[in-house]
């Protein structure tokens, strides 16, 4: 994408009203813009982490064997009030009302239409399990909107729901839903704990909140700093096969947010130097809950004695929208983003640090058709702004690498590679730069 | 994807609201439930029709060059104040308060948004032109929602929006998205006929609908038959240069709906026997409006002479979810859908006449394997139905190939193929049908 075609409208100040540094950033670096209290529109290069964010989630769910579909955001009242959450919402459900004066809601959340279109298509035990997953924007109109796209309004969420014909069907569900969010998070660069929580609104038995630890974060949090070290699963994982063994291990450890915090307990399980107390982002949640949903919509299923019995569910969130604040929270310095390259907007920012120079323009466009043709998604800096402007603009939107293309070091046959995570810089021959950053690239994105 | 594993509620009636044939199939399919009046949840099947029809708009708008951002459902009322619309858009607009009382809507549309967007991050004309577009869901409180997800209320939607400094460049942008929609329907096995239309409540000038010939369309249309004769331009269009002698073509044949036809010019300039006088589906509108909005809404760029000016603007939307309904309008018989393979939501499926008979069974995992591996998406039924239903869910859903297993077949050898298009059956050795059926999608889906 060559950047004098793009639309990337940079702050100069930060705005006042952003206090985390997530916030500032992404409206500094023109990735989102405020449309309404805690709305925002996804300029282009906030969009394309979003995409790749939702990308790592889908294939994630699709790997663990969930299968999609999509509710739309609009729900009907009555559904609500079939399950009894209509009234027991809050003012935090968005509730709309139609040319028809009918009662419709923004969907907070999707037990009640799961449920729904569940027991419409599904009657017996031999039709289970199922696992059913959408991407779809959401809303809960929170009294005070904030953090920008870590608590919003109108945000993206994936929601699965699984159900099964009995406990230990379902908790085979919750274990495919447990593994896969390790390795979502992994993905993205972050490290996840899981940790025994509340299950609130939402209602059950088991829960767990995956958390990564940033000052930041809502939550305080306490855990064992060993479960930071433990090997996330990998993609060859047999989901079909028994998963407790992984959960076992991960839940052998003290995890726990503030509200199921044991203080006692944390201190005799941990030796002192692996005791953390920090504070941490919520960027997953998932819950079994039984038949809450199932028994008073009437989801039942016939079993082998010809019986019917309400069905045995669970649901399972992702923050989607709020996962690209996380990982700035996660990865940035005072200059700005440091994007990990698997949800970087783009891999490479190429910079001609003198168009209009014919030599310099030429090489670029080489650097650039290579780098394209090889998959490389590369932000060529086009543009006639000063060197100064252009390194900075870079540094702040954050792509992983930087390859610098000057005259001077055309002359001794050279561009320069940087590296934003940790500012390492190379000098190469043009065509092993492309070469080099082909290689580290593709390293990169192999899922393991 | 396993059957046994997926969620494919088939409706054995066909419901008696479903007045059109393609809501009548995406319902007995098993593609969509209602979920309110207008209202649907892509079920699995459904969905992934829906996702590839999304991913072809999208390839064809960045091949045309315009850029990928997403603004949110929910707009603030003052905005739709400073163009004047929001008293004007009457009771089609569904209005919302949110917790403090503040007036909000769910966008019908987007242009006041996108205008605000610019205005704030644009000043200069050399930073034009810029093209944007984003893919999301829109309401529209119909007062009659009818035809399934043809004229729903909650719909998801393409809209792009152009910004240029003269007429000329709007022209031009205006060309990209004319070009980009002929190819984009085209790939969907759809032959569209961009007609001259009424803005509306869009406004503006100049105006193209891209209309289907459908028997159940809501338009009456006139056009000449040549037109659907006109070559659609390739992949390798040159969207940088001068695209005005393909609009120049297109343009110069008859074609005019309803509010725009002249019957004493129709019959003057086609011969009998090229007069099309049918009924049409509209799938995508292209308007170029000038100032409509840039004005009122001080969306304003400084020209190379220091003085400021409004922006001109154009808005091309293509309706993502009707597509789906309009397709099946295009391609079923009495059995069911047919599916053309860019836009099936499984290549092939295949048909394992006797589950739980070993030999049957192992020739199915076989080709099963062999399909995925190359890339063909397989749904594989490998239920306990008998072989009478499963042919008959299969025409249903109208997958575009049948692979069809039995021990008797295997017996000599042989699986049988059959095209869900002309109901051509051919029987091949199990590995030469794998071939064939790889060779035959990849050339479907080979981007001409």
């Amino acid at each position: 994408m060559r950047l004098s075609r793009y639309f990337l409208p940079l702050l100069k100040e930060t705005p006042s009203e952003a206090q985390i540094v997530s916030h500032q950033l992404m409206l500094r670096a023109g990735m989102i813009r405020q449309e309404g209290a805690g709305i925002y529109a996804w300029l282009p290069l906030g969009f394309r982490v979003l995409k790749k964010i939702e990308r790592i989630v889908r294939e994630e769910q699709d790997r663990a064997g969930a299968v999609e579909m999509l509710m739309p955001t609009i729900q009907q009242a009555e559904l609500w009030r079939e399950s009894g959450r209509y009234d027991a919402y809050g003012k935090e459900m968005l509730r709309i009302k139609d040319r028809g004066e009918r009662e419709m809601l923004y969907g907070p959340t999707n037990e009640e239409m799961i449920t729904e279109i569940f027991r419409a298509g599904i009657r017996s035990y031999k039709d289970l399990p199922k696992l059913l997953y959408h991407i779809q924007w959401k809303f809960r109109d929170e009294i005070r909107p904030r953090f920008g796209v870590m608590r919003g309004r109108e945000f993206l969420m994936k929601d699965a729901y699984s159900f099964d014909f009995d406990e230990a069907g379902a908790r085979r569900s919750y274990n495919r839903m447990f593994v896969a969010y390790l390795r979502t998070f992994a993905r993205m660069g972050l490290t996840s704990i899981p940790m025994r929580a509340e299950t609130g609104p939402i209602g059950g038995d088991l829960s767990h909140e995956f958390i990564i630890l940033a000052d930041t974060g809502e939550s305080a949090v306490y855990c064992d700093r060993r479960l930071l070290e433990l090997p996330v699963p990998g993609a060859d994982t047999d989901f079909e096969g028994d998963l407790q063994p992984i959960i076992d291990r991960y839940t052998s450890y003290y995890a726990a947010t503030d509200e199921k915090h044991d203080a006692a307990a944390f201190e005799k399980q941990i030796a002192e130097a692996d005791r953390i107390a920090a504070r941490g982002i919520e960027v997953g949640h998932i819950f079994y809950f039984g038949t809450k949903y199932s028994e008073p919509m009437r989801a039942h299923v016939t079993g082998p004695d010809g019986k019917e019995r309400p069905v045995e569910m669970g649901s399972y969130g992702v923050g989607v929208s709020r996962l690209a604040g996380a990982i700035i929270e996660a990865h940035h310095d005072e200059a700005g983003c440091k994007w990990p390259v698997p949800v970087a907007p783009f891999h490479v920012g190429l910079v001609n640090l003198k168009a209009g120079d014919a030599g310099t323009d030429d090489a670029c466009e080489r650097l650039y058709a290579a780098l394209e043709r090889e998959g490389v998604e590369t932000l060529y800096d086009d543009t006639g702004a000063r060197p100064g402007e252009k390194f900075a603009r870079m540094d702040l939107i954050g792509l992983p690498y930087q390859l610098i293309v000057g005259p001077r070091g055309l002359e001794n046959g050279v561009v320069e590679i940087k590296r934003r995570a940790d500012g390492a810089r190379e000098e190469l021959a043009p065509e092993a730069a492309a070469e080099k950053l082909v290689a580290d690239i593709r390293a990169a994105l192999a899922v393991a």
